[in-house]
């Protein structure tokens, strides 16, 4: 593979940038190998990943020489992508949109600056994972808990960045941010919300601040670079429930949300549900045994309606089933609630209640999903390895009816793509809920994703025009989501590149991510509008 | 009064802009003669209210009108000064930051234009009043409640945008947005989060959307005017209590947040909570029962201990206390929280613990608070009327021994400066407190307003230089409190100014508000920098 330049940057004005990057922070912290590129390459990329190929990699340690690199970007114009462990799976893992760009690799910022166990926070790099974290509580002595997206090697802070989910109360992760430092475009360093303050003890305990709030906007954004991260942790609970309620009825879907609804939105159900359909039912099973597709069906389409029948049947699964975690101070305040929730999914005809229950000094069992785990990362080669997948996923209403309209359009157009519907619906706080349609692929067959980012397009664009939008997207597709956003011209879209012009005028950093482009890179802009 | 006009304007100018007004919302909304113009003036001025004269008001009837409006205020260089209903009381009321800017008076604007039943919200216009949006959802039997502050005549959005506080679960007002239809400084029109898709129903329920998280920026800033908002709405509880602890010892505010912290922290209380200190337990009772200072004391200086000792004894009051309501979606859930609560404040010492409890299907008291009320404005005559106020509010992590060393420096100046420190700490969240020092004065005494207004310049400065923030301020310190923001030489002022500069280059939008001013009225800042 030759040499990957930015666009716009000679070989030779790319070579000094590569020098004075050099001098910052080192020689061997800039890669540019293609042994090394290749490791930033995404490796579930649905086509082929040299679209998205990086010119390299730079690794600073500190604010101090993010700032520094960043400056240097300005001048020779070479543009960033930042990322912090670079386990974005399904959404383009390291690699950045633009061809060309550089990976600005913050893995080596990996302090956790502090855990304050009065207050229930930790302050962190970008580059602390899951597992990093999740292990320094537990030598703390485990009095409090963090919320943990499925692979649990990926970093906190970037997690929240992209708005991930996890299965505790605190399972917004965008929502337990509160504070951070952030190195601007033009490498100045803000510090949001209290933090402002020099030397303020209140930079992680009060969101507000004083005038506009800024965290939410260094979030899914290109407008800065986000250095450090305060989160916010969960009290250990006295009693956690696991309930996982599996409904026989085909026709169980807009019963199961309208149930879910009343008992999320007053909190009774206090953390992320997991709807999960019969595709994902038969393939989650599968895949724990070992399994691929072809050891189940090989015929043409999608896996037809009597297979999925006859597999239900065998693996003692439902078409439907909803999974979840309850969480109570008190032991008596679980059993309240669990009443509660038997009491409402008892009145659906055809239903199992199943409830694992664990109490403070018991171990931590592994279906809390409390712990981050690796598990789901196997599902990927349901087509056989290598596998890869990516996501559509739009936020809809959890009313029964509204839910069962878009899963319906989505179903059909699987089929009609010939893609097996592998469906989740994630919960998001008391009210929302994400239709998380995983399309999965086998990276030698090029039929199979190409109809997948065919499926992609025109579920992006029919969705849309029913008014639903997408929350996050492949890089690949980060055009096509912000696309959906249609509100009076694409308003939205004019004021995010308002911004990024007045905070990034030379268009270094992380260009065309979630669809947003610098002036001077508007060209490469993928899609036209729907509207 | 002459006529005021704004800076840089001419009267010829003035006039035709006026015209132009007219021209679009009718003449009669267009209000410049004296009496209307008094009518915007803060009737809680700390000082000469004229400082901050409005050149009149227009008053637009919908979001069309508000874009043409802004569209001709950028044709005349006319700034505006967006207010919902105008009760910003102790920050300002109605009146502008800059004299000689023109009000853009949104309460015609007052349309609650979906309740929703299923999802738990409402999306209104900025005229809508708590009262309004509490009556509403009486009269459709009750199935949710709203967070309202102390007076219940401010505005849903106006108080939610400037980070007011309630007293039930949903008590920070700034949480509870969901969704925006801001009109930008240019006139052109936007809507947040999932409003970005034309046509969404999941505007109001889910707040991250794609992209940038836009709803914080446009709080407590100048960047745009809300002209829609949604706002999340409990379900009503099964139960409340309203608990107030007492503690008669004066040395009992650290161990009284050291209790708290912890039971509001893992959401046993799960409602902001307000202690009250010994000034106000008098000031409210001598209020409540119409007496003024006069009554009570008329020596030099500050009630002195003695007085302190003696109005806390006859009016049988604690030096300190906290009121905090508790709610639970079932009543023997509200009983294991109150028994967590009173086993916790049993430990310490002269404690007494007064608990009343509500559940659901009967009238609901007055004591939760969670009705509107007009009480809390009575207090401002503590110096006989016509009296006034503004608020020192720095916000504090609850650590006894920190909240301890603020609180007698605040305290201390209050001394010094011969005004009664009539104090509440209202927690904001799991785990903000904020010390709201409030400053009452007679309108009629200048020496008193004037050394109020060097208590709040002095208690800036200074506990800036200790790393606190203050959350909020009156128009007429908006700058001191920005300045308190130092670090990194004020890089969140740059950060906002950059951003100001960028959607509003014109700078006809509230210019100053929160310390931000635009590029052609950065001389009118008011105080140089603390660092």
């Amino acid at each position: 593979m030759a040499q990957v330049l930015p666009p716009n940057v000679s070989p030779e004005r790319f070579s000094k940038a590569l020098d004075e990057f050099a001098a910052i922070i080192g020689k061997e912290w800039v890669l540019t190998s293609e042994e090394d590129r290749n490791t930033y390459l995404d490796p579930f990329a649905p086509g082929n990943a040299d679209e998205h190929a990086s010119a390299g990699a730079i690794a600073p340690q500190s604010t101090e020489e993010v700032q520094a690199v960043v400056r240097v970007a300005n001048k020779y114009r070479i543009p960033l992508w930042p990322v912090s462990t670079g386990r974005n799976l399904a959404y383009g893992s390291a690699a950045p949109v633009l061809r060309g760009t550089m990976v600005l690799d913050l893995k080596r910022m990996k302090r956790i600056l502090e855990i304050n166990e009065e207050l229930g926070y930790a302050l962190v790099e970008p580059g602390v994972s899951f597992f990093d974290l999740h292990d320094a509580l537990r030598e703390r002595g485990d009095t409090y808990w963090i919320s943990s997206p499925a692979p649990g090697w990926g970093s906190v802070i970037g997690n929240a960045l992209e708005h991930g989910v996890g299965y505790t109360p605190y399972g917004v992760h965008a929502d337990t941010i509160c504070g951070m430092e952030v190195v601007l475009p033009d490498g100045d360093v803000v510090r949001t919300g209290m933090g402002g303050v020099q030397g303020s003890r209140e930079w992680q305990i009060f969101k507000l601040g004083y005038g506009p709030i800024w965290d939410g906007a260094f979030t899914q954004s290109n407008f800065g670079i986000v250095t450090k991260m305060g989160v916010w942790l969960m009290p250990a609970p006295g009693a956690v429930a696991n309930v996982v309620v599996s409904l026989q009825d085909e026709n169980a879907l807009a019963p199961l949300v309208d149930t879910l609804r009343p008992l999320r939105l007053n909190d009774t159900i206090n953390a992320t549900y997991t709807i999960v359909n019969p595709y994902r039912a038969i393939i989650d099973d599968a895949r724990l045994q070992g399994q691929v597709r072809a050891d189940i069906y090989s015929g043409p389409g999608v896996l037809p309606k009597d297979v999925i029948a006859r597999e239900l049947a065998k693996r003692g699964k439902s078409p439907w089933s909803v999974n979840f975690n309850v969480f109570d101070v008190r032991e008596a305040g679980l059993d309240l609630r669990l009443e509660a929730i038997r009491s409402a999914f008892g009145k659906l005809p055809r239903v199992n209640i199943d409830v694992q229950r664990w109490r403070a000094g018991e171990p931590r069992p592994g279906w809390a999903r409390v712990d981050p785990g690796l598990f789901a990362l196997g599902i990927v080669d349901w087509y056989g390895g290598p596998g890869g997948h990516m996501n559509f996923a739009p936020v809809c209403a959890p009313i029964g009816s509204r839910v069962v309209e878009l899963y319906e359009l989505i179903h059909r157009r699987f089929v009609e793509h010939g893609l097996d519907c592998y469906l989740g619906m994630l919960n998001s706080g008391n009210r929302g809920l994400i239709l998380n349609a995983v399309m999965f692929f086998n990276r030698n067959d090029d039929d199979l994703t190409r109809r997948g980012r065919e499926l992609y397009a025109r579920l992006a664009a029919e969705t849309a025009a029913l008014g639903y939008g997408d929350y996050r997207a492949h890089i690949s597709f980060m055009d096509h989501a912000a696309a959906m956003y249609t509100f009076n011209d694409h308003a939205l879209r004019r004021l995010n590149e308002r911004v990024k012009d007045a905070l990034d005028p030379n268009g270094i950093l992380a260009p065309g991510k979630q669809g947003i482009w610098p002036a001077g890179l508007r060209s490469f802009r993928k899609t036209g509008d729907h509207s």
